[in-house]
C-alpha cells in the first residue's frame, strides 16, 4: 500500500471513528441495555454492538477486500496477517460507560500485512482524538505529540489494576506486587486503549496488563510506537494480533527496558 | 450560623473556587515549579501554594472570625471545632496536575461547630463542580444529584489504590486483597476528592484509602451523606476532622454497611 493510500484511508477510518463517537454521545440521553458476556465484569451494550456494525458496513462498502476483526465478533475470523485487516474495539470500557458516561474509547486500528499503519483512540466523553499514522508521528487533536523520554522507575507512574497484584497464573507471584511497590504510584482508569493513549501522550509513563485481546492494544501500539515507546509482551517478546489474548506491558523508552530486567524477566 | 447565612457563604465559596479553578487552567501554559514533601510521591507545586493564599486571602478578609485548615499549611493551626473552620485542598491530586493537567480537583469545606455545612468539588480540567449544602442535597454543575441506590458487593466498582493491597500496617494483611477479589471490579484515578465525588454522583460505587488527611476527604463527606451514602473509617466509626490522617471508606448505603460487615470488620 502507497503512503498516499494510507492518508485518505487514515482520513476515511477517522471520518467513521468520530461519526461513531456521537452516535455514541447522542445515545447518553438514551436507555442503554446491558448484557453480560463470560462473566459479570465483561459487559456489553447494545451500543457496542451498534458501533462496532456502523464500521463493518462503512468498511464493506468503501474497502470490500479489508478484513475485520472486532470484539463484538461481528467481523471476519482472522488466521492470516495477509492484506489490510481492521482491529476494532467498538467501547473499550464498557463498564465506565455504562456507570461514567465517561473513560471509554474506540479503539480503531489498521494493520497490512501484519505492520500496523494507522492507529486512533477516541476518548469520547472527552472528544480527545489520538491518532497516529505509520512513520508520520501520533497526534492528539492536531497537536503533534513529542517524542518521550525516560524516567526511572521510582519516578514512574504505571497505569496496572489491582486485580494483577493477585495474579499467579499468567505471572510469577509477588513480581507485580514487588513492581508496584519500587514504582512512584499506580493508577486505574478501566480502559485499555485510554490508559495506552495517556501512555503515548506521556501522561503515565506506562501500562500493564496481563490479559488484552488484540483490539484492546493494537491502536494503542501504533501510537506508543510512533513517539518512541515500547510495547511487548511482559516477556519482551514481541505482541501478535493472531494471539488471542496476551500480558501487555507499555512503557517509555528505557523504562521499559529497565522494568523487564529488574523486575518482569525473573 | 443560619440558612440564609448559608446561601451567602456557598456562594463566595462557589465564586473563589471557580476563579481559583481559573487560575490554574491558565497555568497550564506557563512552566511549573515541582517540589518534594515529606517523600517523592507526595508533591507540592508553586500553584497549589500560589491557590491556598488565594483562598486564605480572600476567606480573612470578607469571615475575619472564620479558621482555615489547609493542606499547605499557610492557615490556622485547629485543635477545637468550635465556630466556622474552612478545610481546603488547593490541589487534590498533585501528581495527575503536574503529569496529566487533568484528574485533579480543588477541595473546599466549611464546617460549623463540627458539622459539614458546604462542600465542594472542583474537577479544575473538566469543569465539573460537585457541590453541596447541608439539608439541599447535592449537586454536579447545577443538576441535582439523585438519592445513591444500594448495589451487591458483586455489582460494585470501588475506587482503591493498588498499593493499599500490601498494607499491614493500617490493616490487617489480606483484608483489601479478599474484598477486590470479591468486587467487579476496582479504578484508582489518583486523586480522593475527584474518586469521593464520583461516589456521590454514582460514577463508582465506593472508595477506599487507608491514608486520608481532613483536607482529602471533608467536602467529600459532605457531598456523599447528602445523597444518602455512608463514609466512615474502615472499622465503621465517625471521621473527625481533628485527627491527622484515618483510614476512610466511602459507599453506596446498604453497600457501606455490607462491605463493612462481610469484609472489614474482621
Amino acid at each position: 500500500m502507497q503512503k498516499r493510500n494510507f492518508e485518505h484511508l487514515f482520513k476515511f477510518a477517522r471520518d467513521l471513528t468520530v461519526d461513531a463517537g456521537e452516535q455514541i454521545r447522542t445515545s447518553f440521553q438514551k436507555e442503554i441495555t446491558v448484557d453480560f458476556k463470560e462473566n459479570r465484569s465483561d459487559l456489553v451494550t447494545n451500543m457496542d454492538k451498534q458501533i462496532e456494525r456502523f464500521f463493518i458496513k462503512n468498511i464493506q462498502k468503501s474497502y470490500p477486500d479489508h478484513r475485520i476483526l472486532g470484539e463484538e465478533g461481528f467481523g471476519d475470523k482472522i488466521t492470516s496477517l495477509d492484506g489490510t485487516i481492521w482491529i476494532i474495539d467498538p467501547i473499550d470500557g464498557t463498564m465506565n460507560f455504562v456507570h461514567m458516561q465517561r473513560h471509554f474509547a474506540i479503539s480503531v486500528a489498521i494493520y497490512h500485512n501484519g505492520e500496523g499503519i494507522i492507529g486512533l483512540i477516541y476518548d469520547v466523553a472527552q472528544k480527545d482524538l489520538y491518532y497516529a499514522v505509520k512513520g508520520q508521528g501520533a497526534f492528539l487533536n492536531d497537536r503533534k505529540l513529542p517524542a518521550l523520554g525516560s524516567i526511572d522507575v521510582g519516578d514512574a507512574v504505571i497505569g496496572v489494576n489491582s486485580a494483577w497484584v493477585f495474579e499467579k497464573k499468567r505471572i510469577k507471584e509477588g513480581i507485580i506486587p514487588h513492581l508496584i511497590n519500587n514504582l512512584r504510584g499506580t493508577r486505574s482508569f478501566g480502559s485499555a486503549a485510554i490508559e495506552l493513549a495517556y501512555t503515548a501522550s506521556g501522561k503515565i509513563d506506562g501500562y500493564i496488563s496481563l490479559r488484552l485481546s488484540p483490539w484492546d492494544y493494537a491502536a494503542g501500539k501504533i501510537l506508543i510506537e510512533e513517539v518512541g515507546g515500547k510495547i511487548s509482551t511482559i516477556n519482551g517478546d514481541p505482541l501478535t494480533i493472531l494471539t488471542k489474548q496476551s500480558p501487555v506491558f507499555a512503557a517509555k523508552p528505557g523504562l521499559h527496558e529497565s522494568i523487564l530486567k529488574n523486575f518482569l524477566i525473573k
